[in-house]
């Protein structure tokens, strides 16, 4: 097995060369490649040091694996090449997510999607959605998903590195600041910012991503968890609606669900559901910290929600570089072995 | 006009007595009180020190009004001999809210309810419930609320000064460890917690307050949060559903509220009213930060719902510790004063 690993020197590939190596996925030959910036730079693979690769020039020839973690412009533009010259792509930015003819996947809910991959792109779905699909997938199953809404909690590595850049060094210059922070926002100075639309240290940003022009006054983060939702779920007429907020927090998506079902499921029979479901942990209190570093997407608050017919009420956390990214692309490329769309080891 | 504040050395005590001055309240005789550790020490009153007073042993005689901020054990036990004495007692804690004969008031929402005070005692409400009165009760009026959905995200003096001075030492540990805290939550070491039920610092805990033995698995701010909505917006049976958050936040309350409503109400038509609601301020990015220190409950991202008939979708934040406490206080103070329950300037 020939792999690439397409931004390899950002955060969401440098997690991925993580993931590869944890899982001890069957890598022959490994290639890292990156913009033009990172050329000529070398990257730990099993001990001994790869030199990056400009993508704008490298060929994929023989490669039968690309893992890609850029923006996407650049998977817009040469992810079509590298399929053409003989490789499946997973790909992580939301270039090809809605794309009919490419499945988005998430191997616990919908991995029967990789049957069919005509042109030769599996996407990887959004972050935030993602890590609440192994949750709603086993709820649906059981008593179908009427109407959810959502309400998230998501760090600020969602937004790469330089989201945690922000943050830290917002926190750096204000962390002996309580007092005035307690008092009056106005009366402490932050550093200028630049990714987040408000100052991150000590706030909530209930604005993630950018408004989208469909007349409903939404942010792309919000218009991509409700159509990416309805694709990996198949329920493409699925009422979603979701508030996306960006908090405090380094590692680790969180969100509060609350479910319309169409049929009546009890808390306690939706708990012991969701305690046998692939990808998911039962937590008392699930957290960001607690999930940060993990593989599993943690549930818990799990409550009957008596203001309207079959309501339950959860709380889900997952590490969005994880689960939301590295993970769930090397999970789709282990699924892709196991059908026969990839070597195996 | 002679006023006690009881809990004056405390968090929402010192926020009381700077909002009496700021607002020119009118004061011809000041007292502190607090608990027996603090008897003898010295607060400023208008440029002299005013010795603070052991509230078991002090005599209200003569005075006219007690803001109180203590426990809610405090409050049972003293305000009934506050009332003997001849005082109007506005309280904050829970311990009278839900009492049929004690008015529960937020000025620009209820103020009629302090036309009968069969106690002697007005409360004041829960500080996550009330930074959204000012906001749901306009569109109430307008067009009916049947069913709100609250996901909040709750800042750490909402807990008091033992929740400031627990997040603020968590962050001077940790404010070095974004590279730690971004790949993995256990990596990092946290100092022991006792306030909040997880580590708050870059974290989020979905648990406020304890677990209530309701058969509904929620706590007693989600409670406090539907029973006190109810009863200030004078709707005893508004389907509410709550899930409470801690947010590494010093101050500042927010929420994500989904709002199904009786009659069509557009999100222009529901900018429009707001705009004009006292205590409301429309922001188009609404956070803790920006309300920290000021009056008004900041409200924005209002948007229809399409997932409802009639639904609306809006953010809402404000100063837990001014409007979420103090201010609303005095501000029921002020109410009195206007309706001829306390002495004109």
């Amino acid at each position: 097995m020939r792999v690439a690993v397409v931004g390899a020197t950002g955060q969401a590939g440098t997690v991925i060369r993580s993931v590869l190596a944890q899982r001890g996925f069957p890598v022959d030959e490994i290639r890292y490649v990156a913009s033009a910036r990172s050329e000529g730079s070398r990257l730990d693979w099993d001990g001994r040091e790869v030199a990056v690769e400009d993508c704008a020039k490298a060929s994929f020839d023989g490669v039968d694996l690309v893992l890609m973690a850029a923006g996407k412009g650049t998977s817009k533009e040469h992810a079509p090449r590298m399929v053409e010259d003989g490789a499946i792509v997973v790909d992580n930015s939301s270039a090809w997510r809605m794309d009919p003819e490419v499945p988005l996947v998430v191997p616990e809910v919908n991995e029967d999607a990789l049957g069919s991959i005509p042109k030769g792109i599996v996407a990887n779905p959004n972050c935030t959605a993602m890590v609440a699909m192994p949750v709603l997938a086993p709820i649906h199953k059981a008593a179908g998903l009427k109407r959810v809404v959502v309400a998230t909690y998501q760090a600020v590595s969602g937004a790469g590195l330089a989201g945690v850049r922000e943050l830290e060094e917002q926190v750096a210059k204000t962390a002996d600041q309580a007092e005035g922070l307690t008092l009056s926002g106005s009366a402490v100075e932050y550093p200028p910012h630049t990714v987040f639309a408000e100052p991150i240290a000590h706030n909530v940003v209930p604005y993630a991503g950018s408004l989208v022009d469909d007349g409903l006054g939404e942010t792309d983060e919000e218009k991509k968890y409700r159509d990416e939702s309805r694709k990996i779920l198949g329920i493409p007429d699925l009422r979603l609606v979701c508030t996306c907020v960006r908090v405090p927090v380094f590692c680790g998506h969180g969100a509060a669900l609350s479910l319309e079902l169409d049929r009546e499921l009890s808390a306690a029979d939706a708990t012991e559901i969701l305690s046998c479901a692939p990808g998911v942990v039962l937590s008392e209190i699930p957290t960001p910290l607690r999930v940060a570093g993990g593989d599993v997407s943690a549930v818990g608050r799990i409550r009957t929600d008596e203001t309207v017919e079959h309501g339950l009420s959860l709380f889900v956390c997952g590490d969005n570089l994880r689960k939301g990214a590295a993970l769930n692309a090397v999970q789709i490329a282990e699924s892709l072995i196991k059908i026969g769309r990839l070597p195996a080891a």
